[in-house]
Order: C-alpha cells, then structure tokens, then sequence
C-alpha cells in the first residue's frame, strides 16, 4: 500500500501514520516531495484495510498496490481452471453451451426444450425452480417440482442440470438435484449465500451483478473459493447503464479481462444482457470470438406463452441454427465446439 | 396497457393480438394510424404482464398505463404513512434523527456512542452485529453479541435500536432484540429476506440498492408491504455512478420524487452515500432541506480506529454540531427538531 | 403519440387537451379506462413535441409512438447504405480495417505506421491532426501540418485518409486534405460542427458520445443527413459506465441493434473502447463476429514513445497478425476481408 | 507519481523505467517489496503524463500523486474566488439568483419574464438564444434577435444578462451583448469553444457536462483559465445515471466536493437537473443548504406554451414564492439572499 499524505500533513502525523503501520508488523518507506510526502507500506503478508489507513489524520488517500483478491487471481493460480460435471468440463479448449428454458413451467414444456437443446449440442439443460422477480405479484417458479422435472429431464437426455438457488436455507434441497448451483445477479453480494455454496460440493456459476465491477465480482468468487470451494464459474451477464434500446449492456470486454486477472472460466449470457432474443445470436458468436468459455442461452419451444423473459427466448430451431454457425468462430479462435 | 404494434404487422398479427388480450378478460380499443396500430388495453383488475404481451409476434413495444407498485403507491393511500416506533414515530413533522456507529465493536465503544448521540439530540441507535463486507477478509461483525449490546444500550439510554439482517434465517434472532429491522442496499432485491421482514412484527428500513431505480426499490417496498408489514421507511443512500470523487452519488431529488410516488416516510443516509465525513454535514443539511423525514448518519468515537467504514464516522462533538445547525432548516420547511 | 392523463384529471382539462392537439391539424381518440383517460394522436406528418404536450395541465406523460429520427432510420431507406470513398466502401460485403496512429507525430512516424498499416492490410489511414485533449497541458496535435503529411502518405500507399474536425471553421481546411471526416465522441453533440459537416461534401465517420444512447447517435446522424450529406458512418467507441478496469465498456449489442433501427454503416473503435492494447485484438474479433462493418485500430510503431494514447496501440507486426486472425470470422458471418 | 511494476518486471525493465524517468529530469525512489517494485517519482515541477509512462514495459499502473489541475485548486488559491459582474458579485456571502426563460421566444415573453424575476428578487436573468437541441427538428432559438431582446430586457429591469454561446465564431458577438456567457453541458468538452471564452473579457458560466466527473469538469475550467479569463464559475447540473424517474441525477455532493477541491463559485441548476418543475422548488432549498453560491432557474409566464422545456418552468407566482422560502436556509448556512 502507498498512503499520500495531505499537503499540509504536520510532522506529528507522519510519525503517528509511521507507527501505526509499523505497528501492524510492516516496514514503511518514507518519500519526502516537494508537494506530497508519500509513505511506502511494505506488508507482512496479511492484508491491510485501506479504509482503515485513509481514516488517519493527514492522510488524503491510499493506494492499494495488490488487487484485493488472491485465491480467484491469476498470479496466485497460474493456469486455466477447468471445472469438471459429471462427464463435460468447462474452461477448456472445447466450450460449453448451457440451454433451457428460463423457468421449468411444466413437465411438457421442460421434457420437449430438453429433448430440443440436446439434440442441437448443447451440452448442459438450465431451468429455473425458484425465481427472483422484481414483483411480487409475478411468477415465482414452481420451486421443488421444477426440481424434479430437471432431474427427469436428465435422466432423458444425460445433460447435466443448472438451476438458481436463492437463499441459504435452500442450498441442501438444491444441492439434492443440480449438478451446478447458479447464484443470481441479484445475488452476487449475498454473502449468506456466498459462504452458503461455498460450502456446498457443487460447481457453482456466479453472475456479475448488474452494477457490480469486475474487481467485486472477484470478490465474490473469492467468498466462495475462501469457503473451500474450487469450482467456480464466472459468468458475463450484462451491467446496467444510462442506455435502453437494450435490457442491460453486455459488457463483452470483461471475458478478456476476467482471464487476465483470474484463472477461472468465464461464460456468457446473452440472453439476459439484450432482452431481445434478435440480438441473442450475434451476441453469442461475438462471446465467443472474445474468447468466452461458454454460453448460457434461454431458448423455449413457445416464447409468446412462457411465464418469465420470452421476449430474450429463442425457439428450438434458431438455437439450433445458432450453434451451427458458432462453430467456425469456435475454431478461428482456436476452440472447439 | 398499450400495445404499438410494428409497422408492419399483418392484419392476422393484430387479430391475434386482440383475441389474446380478450382472452385474458380485457377489453381492447383499436387505433389504426398511418404508421402504427396501436391497442389501448383496459384491464379487468389485475395486472397485465408487459413482457408476455411484447413477445408476441408483431409487437413493437408494450407502454405500462399504471406504475407496477400498488400498495406502496399514494394513489393508494394518499396520506402519509407515519410509523410509530416504541414513543417515537417516523414520517410526521418531526424529524428522526438516527446515529450510532456501523459496527459494534465493543461494550465500550457502543455505550459511549450511545450517550454521546442520545445527549446530541438522535432519536434511535444505530449499530451493525452482521455486516455484508465486499471482502471475506473483513471485519463481518460481532453477531448475537452486539445485538445483546445493542440492548444494553437501549436500557442505558432509552433510545430504539436499529440493526441490519442479512439473511432471512436470522429475521427471528434479530427481531427478539431490534426495534428497526434494516434491509441493507446490497439486499434490495433478496427477495427471501424481504418476503421474511414482510412477515415479521417489526418496522423495516428498507435501503435503496446503489443499482436501483425508484421504481425498484418501491416494488421491494411493495414485496414487503404485500406480506403483511405496513411500516416500511425508505432509505435514500447514494447511487453508483461514473463519478468517483465520492463514494456514490446522493440522489436528494429522489427525496421529493419518492414522497410525491409513495405515502410512505423517506430517510437520507449521508455517510454511506459520500464516505466521506466532511460532506456529511453538508448533505444531512441539504437532505432536511429537500423534505427528508430523517436522517441516518454514523458517529464514532475514534473514528481513525473503527472496525469499518471510519472515514465516514463523525466524532460526538461534530454531530451535536450538526444536529443544532438542522434546526433552523427544519423549521424553515415546517417541520419540527 | 399518446397522452396518458392523471388519475384525478379533470374533465375541462381532457376537453383542453383535445382542443389543443386538435389545433395542430391532428385527430385523436379518447380511451377512458377506470383508472386513467388516455388520448391517441393521429398526426398529420409533421412531428409533435412531446414535452410541449407533458407540460399541459392534468397530463401524466406522454409517449411517443415513432422514433424521433426519420432520414437515419431503417423504416424509411429499408437497404443498407454503402459509402463509397475514393475506389473502396464502407457497409457492403467487404469489412473496413482503418489504422494508424492516435496522432500524427512526425513524418517518420507517420510515414513508417502508413506503409505498415497497408502492408498488413488496412483500407484507410488514420491521424489525428487537432486532438481534443482533457487537459490544456497535454500535446494538442500538429494541426495543419499533419493535414500536410497525411496527404503524403495518402500518396504514398494509395490509403484514403481519414482525421478528425473538432471546430466548424476548421471543416473547410480539413476538407481539402482529408477523404473521410471524423467527428469526434466529445463533439457528438456540438451541433453547430454537425451542421457544418453536414453541408460539407465529404463522408462523415461520427462518434457515439461516451454518454449517449443509441438514439442521441442516431438523432446526430440525423443532424448531417437533415444539412444534406447522406454519407454518414456510425462509429461505437465505448460508453462510460461505472466499470474500471477498462477505460469505457464497449457496447457491442450497439451493433446488431443499430442495424436494425438505421441503414447507416457501423464500424467500431476496439483502442479508444478499452483503453489497453492487451483487450483490442480480441475485442476486434467479437466486433466482427458481431457484424460491424469494419473497425479502427491505433497502430504505432513505438507506443510507449507515443506523445498520446500508446497504451491501446498495436505494434505493426500484432497489427498484421490480427487483421490475418480476423479472416476466418469475417468468413464465418458471410463477409469479406 | 507512483508507477507500479508488474510483479514479473524484468530488473532490466525497472532499470528502462528509472533511466527514463530521470531523463525527463526527475529523481526517483526504489521500493522494492516482495510482490511488486515500486517507483516513486519526484518531479521537476512540470507534470508528467502518466499515460506515457503507463505505457512502458512491465508497468502495472501510474498513480498519480496531485491533482491534474492547478489554476483551478483551492491549494493554488486558498481564498474563494468572488466574480464581480455589473454591480453584484458571485461567490461571496451573498447568494446569487438567477432567472428567466429557457429560450427567449418574443419580445412580450422575455418583458413579461424579465420584470416578474427582478421584482420578484433575483439577480441576473437569462434566457437562452442559440440552443443546442437534441433534434434538428426542434426549435433553435431567435438568435442574434434574441440578443438584443436581453439587451432591452436589461435596460428596462437593470439586471445582468447571460446567456449560452454554442460556437467559438460566436463569441464575439455575443461578448457584444452579455454581461456572462454560458457554456452548456454538452459543450463542456468542446475545446475551441473553451479556448474562445478563456480569451473573452467576460465571466463565464460552466456547466457541468451530464457525462463529466469532477475532475473532467475541474479541467475544462483550467482551460479557460490557462487562456487568462480567471472568472469563471462553476455549475452543477444533473448528471446521466440509470435512472429515469427525473431527467438527470442532481449531484449536491458536488457542490461541497467541489468547492473543497477548487476556489471556483458553485451555482446549481435544478431546472434542467430534474426536468419536472415540482421538483425545483424543494432541490433548490437542499442546493442552498448543501452550501451553493447561487441557483440558475428557469421561469416562464406560461410554461404549457414555451417553446423549449416548458415542463421544468416555474411560473412567476411560484419562483417568488421559492425565493422568500429559501431567505430562511441562507440564513442558517450563513449566507444572505
């Protein structure tokens, strides 16, 4: 850490400052310009709260020299995590297409968009049991049910399942059922479910919030992986800006620099960043030219009657068009698919 | 509701339009203009999903005739909601002044902080026992312990105590000890902790997220409300924005916007909005100016040692300051300190 | 356009609202729902002010039924509009590569990056000649005399030369050297450059704002194609969000939608979107995948002896290795390099 | 400024880095930790740009360690700067009032308005004659006509004028009639124009661009100052968030952040910050407490007929009324009105 001392900093509260972080078990470095003295903090290992130092009289910032996650960070883990699920993995060179609909709404419903996405390639079934709403009065999920209409439907079709889980209490029941644990956007600073999966022993795919940073979203993870669990998978959903010809804006130049900072997969969801299933297709293959691991897409055999989000569904036979034309950007960027 | 259709959506589209809404027991109302269709829809009485409409074929767009909030709406109850709480009551002419520090630390600390607001002039004790910390690394708070402190304060001061609840299993613990249950921003939208305080027997304060519109706090409000618990207060605390001089952006006109939507009262968090302790006096000036109900603001003894959130922290001595300079102000918008 | 009225509006108030937007040669329709009069205006071709009619009394809001742009919109010229400039296109089949420096330096620089630039590929040069800098301390461009070594190498390599107006006196000497003129995200809005390049007989490559919506873009065209110049090409560069670690967050779902909404050309600025050169080349390869019609790439053969913006630029021999790795998705999305 | 090594920084990359430092004629500071070196630079007392070196091998980042504005900062110039104009002044105790109609629209109209504010107790009038519309299709304003209607306006009431200037070509002429020239929000950025006015002998007032952080607005008040025009004051406008209850998100922080950083008056706009009169009355009283120097207002006889921005106008009656609301807010924030 380097802390900037006010111009005016008296002598008195240099030293203070000194002693308080050698205080702390670190050695400081004292830089006297003509304008600004600068203290040099030189760590014991464990990591000081620059809040804490700014609070100090005569300071007028701090600057972190290290990012504030370590286990989700590259330089702590070199190589590409790859998160294997019962036969698949994700985060190597093949990528991953997750699919289904936005929430199981019936077992007709789940069992055709299933047998659907299966045949067209993807490799993982996604349906929501218990569904965060902005409204109270809208369409909650059909909960434990949608669970085990998810399971039906991979014993039909071998594809792992993916559902969201929205509060603590519900990780065990979730857990029961899914092969990976989705946390929400609304939910990426859920710290009572953050600690909660992390304690689980399932992948868990965690959302950017939609007004979180990247640096926070790494900080999520980081609650996770520091509660003992490995396998997790970021996932690019959007964040929420002054525009609005789109839902949210799909922030694509995060996938670049999630895998510069971090070692763990990145996947996107198009479909929730657009809301407009028009723009799901292009979005998706420039996901994955970005260099994406994955893509998580809504696709439902009926848009016009689903419960949730029809208007970002694409039908069965657009999805599968879709991963067709994937394919060749899979290989210019040296993937497979 | 009103449906725009696209330009150039077939006879047969908007037929099947009409005959759906119709089905849905409302009555329609066609326009046709030289460039567009448009279908006025008049509803039976309960909500029509706006995204279900849009994803029908032939549809531009879909325009909401009425706001999505109900309960919480002054059309609804067009009287200011006053919430009584232990003596004191919230949203009538008199302020609420509410400080305290963010964390409990200690015995010491906290029964020193309460007298020095209580003999200020504040009228409920704040004090966080679980603390939603961005890094797992931080300081998450002292638990049971500080609320079992919180009430020690209470007896010793006579003041209401106010603390947050970041998961919906501890609504019960919290609610044995605390007047005030506090939604924090990062659980705006948890909506299994805002379906557990909406059952609960306590008053929420019920914190705007640092992502969301008005419309969505007022529909968290309303998940609140529609569980049963009438006595929700707002809490305006800073927006995130691009700038970065401040922590986030204090939106004081969402103060009057808020009162002018909403029958329920409207608080202004000033330390959290700025972090930093120098605008809080400032912005608490400007909140009562703008027609706040009250204030929360955080006081700590020696706020170059807090736990959390220091830099923030106004020392006893500044915040008796600041609560004499409110008075003229609060008089001057006819209310009463 | 349609007027939705409040709750308690009275009925003189309807009846004077009728009157008045029956004054301006239009009809209307009178839909009364319980809740809310609404009234539809059926226009008479010219476009009504939709905040002249949301300060009527009695009026809640007003919403507009078309979109405010009309010679920049897809409904009124259905096909593509391709540019020619000088032997080649921009927004046909074949994709545009322009490069070059940030700004023009000296004729060395200048003349070394245009022969690299062609050899790898690229269709048009770039220079900044009168920069726009944040600061009056920073280095402000050569002017006229990098309008002078421009045209040089225009002559050098055959490239049309592209450079940014950022004054309207300036357009009719920039005029006389460059082949395209660039208008730049900080002048988006300077209608009075708008005007002046709209009247100018020279291909305009206009800048989203860093803060505007896709409209504003669009109403911005619509300012030049209104003075007379139909060669306009929409550039997206990046919006400011709250998100750090990039510069701007490039929105590429700006593309497929602004295709949708426009005829116009849309090509994407990778370098001035993300600020690091580590993020262009993969952001090139999403922005095709996406369909943009062509990028502009900062190349620099020395970047950290750059006098501005060296962080996001490409050596040539990275330049050259992109361009190459950008053929196989051009391919993939039916295009040509 | 602080540069920060990678933490793989080759011993020869920080050699490159030192040498070059110094040979800007700084000396440097090693610190080497166990994670990353760091170099401390102690200039020369000309600013260093921290792109350039940002964009040196095995750099992480530069942070610099002042503020990039000079002239503009409360450390160059303690004492608030108080701009004389034509008899008042503003930025000292007394609080400054200024009034009139958005667009000046005909002689009647300006009279009308020009009359009402005097008597009604504000300072200066403005009204706009070359308006920067977002639409090529929207009203532009009376121009040069509307100038000399100013002029006749403040002859007959004795008030100073200001009013917008669009273009550089155009500060002469308009130097010709106002007593303070405007630059607008969207013009913050538009360099010329701001090199135009600093060589102006007139006060010149700089609004806050809707996408400009502080530092950005500080800056572009350098510019004029650098150009010799040392009047210059300061105005907060609203800024662009998400949103989209009110027009833009009035940022009061502003004013006491501003006024922290820089000697500069700060007036504020509530007009165009939240675009629905009802609003202004109450973020007038909180811009007065949060401790601004002034308001800009805009009022009209009869707002349902302006011609531009009408739905933010307070009538005559009501802007009187504000003013006498506001006398007892000044007083307990220590100021007059």
């Amino acid at each position: 850490m380097i802390v900037i001392m006010k111009h005016d900093a008296t002598t008195a509260q240099i030293a203070n400052m000194t002693a308080r972080i050698e205080g702390m078990g670190c050695t400081t470095h004292l830089s006297q310009g003509e304008e600004r003295t600068i203290i040099g903090v030189i760590g014991n290992g464990r990591p000081i709260d620059r809040e804490q130092i700014e609070r100090m009289s005569g300071v007028e910032r701090a600057v972190a020299v290290l990012r504030p996650f370590k286990l989700a960070s590259r330089e702590f883990h070199p190589q590409d995590t790859v998160v294997p699920i019962n036969g698949i993995s994700i985060g190597g060179k093949p990528l991953t297409i997750i699919a289904g609909p936005c929430s199981v709404e019936s077992r007709a419903q789940l069992l055709e968009t299933a047998e659907a996405v299966q045949q067209a390639g993807a490799h993982v079934l996604r349906g929501g049991a218990f569904k965060p709403r902005t409204s109270p009065y809208s369409f909650q999920g059909l909960g434990e049910e949608a669970l085990r209409l998810l399971a039906e439907a991979r014993s039909l079709t071998g594809l792992p399942i993916i559902t969201e889980v929205i509060s603590p209490e519900l990780v065990p029941l979730v857990t029961t059922y899914a092969d990976i644990l989705q946390v929400g956007a609304r939910n990426m600073q859920n710290f009572a479910l953050l600690h909660a999966v992390g304690e689980s022993q399932r992948p868990v795919l965690l959302k950017r919030g939609m007004m979180a940073t990247m640096e926070e979203l790494l900080m999520a993870a980081e609650y996770i992986l520091s509660h003992g669990n490995q396998r997790v998978i970021l996932c690019e959903r959007g964040i929420r800006t002054f525009e609005n010809y789109t839902r949210n804006t799909l922030d694509l130049s995060a996938v670049p620099m999630l895998k510069q900072l971090s070692h763990l997969p990145v996947i996107v969801d198009p479909s929730h960043a657009t809301g407009k299933w028009e723009l799901v297709e292009s979005m998706s293959r420039a996901a994955i030219a970005a260099g994406a691991d994955g893509l998580i897409i809504e696709v439902h055999p009926r848009p016009e009657e689903a419960l949730s989000d029809g208007a970002q569904s694409l039908k069965p036979g657009r999805f599968a068009a879709l991963v067709e034309s994937l394919k060749p950007i899979a290989e210019a960027v040296g993937r497979t698919l």
